[in-house]
């Protein structure tokens, strides 16, 4: 996507020349990191939000680069933490240097993130935003170790863990476009919806992704029993594909490909797939609500992405 | 001491309330950690630069509290790199919730210390630092993979893993009092001397550490065959106490108490005691230097902390 694209372009030469400086070991570890790239997101949505706004341009950078650091870190410690060995088709940071490095790493690029914000307003924003990533990460983890989690726990520990640092993005950008607070609680809730969006949208590549697209098992999150929102819905549909998912659930072992295979259709046949990408459908256009005053075409064609990215990576079978 | 007991007590409301901001699941975890209290020693300058700066108390226990919460998250993440159990006498944060919990803990307390400064100077200045402890810490890991680190590569890895912070916490303090750059620059390098100035009475407590004062086997560090300062500098020594030294951690296997005793008796035959000692003295006197101007008694007595902790801690023999 265009958008995504110049936005990766825009924001490399800061990104690079703030990695430029962390200290020596760091620095050298952190470009195996950085050297995969990344969709560049959240700095889209920077950007888009500051064209939309009439903001400053460089400014806008700034909040991106920020952001696209502290995001950085959440994904050098969630493959520690999920124990994922590559990441974009490239193994790991943790994997290459060790845990411990990994982490620190992770910690130097996150407070990198909030040095870079300095002298722009939000700093406070973006901390407390930090936290509740990890509180969204720390959910995640709970939930994987407990039998049961209701979908209102999940949405919050997907909002946690998805929405709040894409609201956070930007919010801060429409703050430092002098924007007031109407508009920056406006602007935090468009990003947050579309986080929501976004984790439907991957809950459901974790189904009925295409592997040659995503790169991992058609139907891995189901294969490892994990409880994604789409997944919590069928288990909890009270329906007899539901009550039959539950079974296979309960038995606590991986599933091999016939029973991932089974499972798919267990899920299908309770109806959360339409559900769920229904769920997408109206957390869009629940953010372009908050949003359409601005009447800005980048704003509504970024909101559209979960779904296109959806759309492309998951396979036509269901 | 009278000036860390009033240090602790002082900031205890502020860093209280500021904990019980964190997300639910993170703060209940927290507690684990902060009821263990601690030494309050980064506070205790921060108080007593204020006071001998005449600056204003309330903004002086912010800068307390932020350095605090940021100095506890070096320290729940150690605990997970070096895998030590215990921390002042308690089961360490991730012994009780796990490791991925605890770096969560450790991550959110961190944003938090960096959140309570928003609004004050030197957000970013505080945000560098903890890039700097994370490149300490890395050190730290790489060279007890190292066969051969020089004392120069030692000291610089003291400096970023205790002489940062504390420096920062003065410097955090002078900056918020209005100070000039020269000000600030020379209550940085004062807190940078005096942490080497701890790293070294550490270090040698890690040799002659008394074990009922310390709560650690005496001579530990040489058992796990570390290298700290006094060990690298007796390691380098060139005389033949030395080279039985290198003998012995050449076996690569960890020391008995034989050993450990031998060990002791060979460090110290090298001289490096009395040339740690020698350090912390020069040190404290260097760090009193760059603040003489203040004629702060305070400051004089804190700086003097480091000699006081290592004199009532260690053992008499030697």
């Amino acid at each position: 996507m265009k958008l995504l694209d110049e936005a990766r372009e825009a924001v490399q030469p800061l990104l690079k020349s703030r990695l430029d400086t962390l200290p020596t070991t760091l620095r050298q570890r952190a470009a195996h990191h950085f050297a995969g790239g990344g969709k560049a997101v959240r700095p889209a949505f920077v950007l888009a939000t500051a064209r939309a706004l009439d903001a400053d341009h460089d400014t806008a950078l700034t909040v991106a680069t920020a952001v696209e650091l502290v995001h950085n870190f959440t994904l050098i410690h969630d493959d520690v933490h999920d124990q994922d060995t590559t990441r974009h088709g490239r193994a790991a940071l943790w994997t290459v240097y060790g845990t411990s490095e990994a982490l620190l790493v992770g910690n130097a690029v996150c407070a990198l993130g909030l040095e870079t914000l300095d002298g722009l307003k939000g700093v406070g924003r973006l901390a407390r935003c930090v936290t509740d990533l990890c509180e969204g990460q720390s959910l995640d983890i709970a939930f994987e170790q407990r039998a049961e989690v209701s979908l209102d726990e999940c949405l919050r520990m997907s909002a946690g863990k998805t929405g709040v640092l894409l609201g956070c993005a930007c919010a801060l950008t429409a703050l430092n476009a002098g924007a007031d607070d109407e508009v920056v609680r406006a602007f935090d809730r468009f990003g947050v919806e579309l986080g929501i969006a976004f984790q439907f949208a991957n809950d459901l590549l974790g189904i009925w992704g295409d592997e040659q697209a995503t790169g991992k098992p058609t139907g891995s999150d189901l294969a490892r029993l994990k409880k994604t929102l789409p997944i919590i819905r069928a288990l909890q549909s009270g329906t007899e594909a539901g009550a039959q998912l539950v079974e296979l659930y309960a038995q606590g072992v991986e599933l091999d490909e016939d029973q991932t295979r089974r499972a798919q259709a267990l899920v299908a046949r309770t109806g959360a797939r339409e559900w769920a990408e229904a769920e997408i459908h109206r957390r869009v256009d629940l953010a372009l609500s908050f949003v359409e005053k601005t009447g800005s075409p980048e704003l509504t064609a970024l909101a559209k992405l979960a779904f296109v990215y959806y759309s492309s990576l998951s396979s036509a079978d269901s």
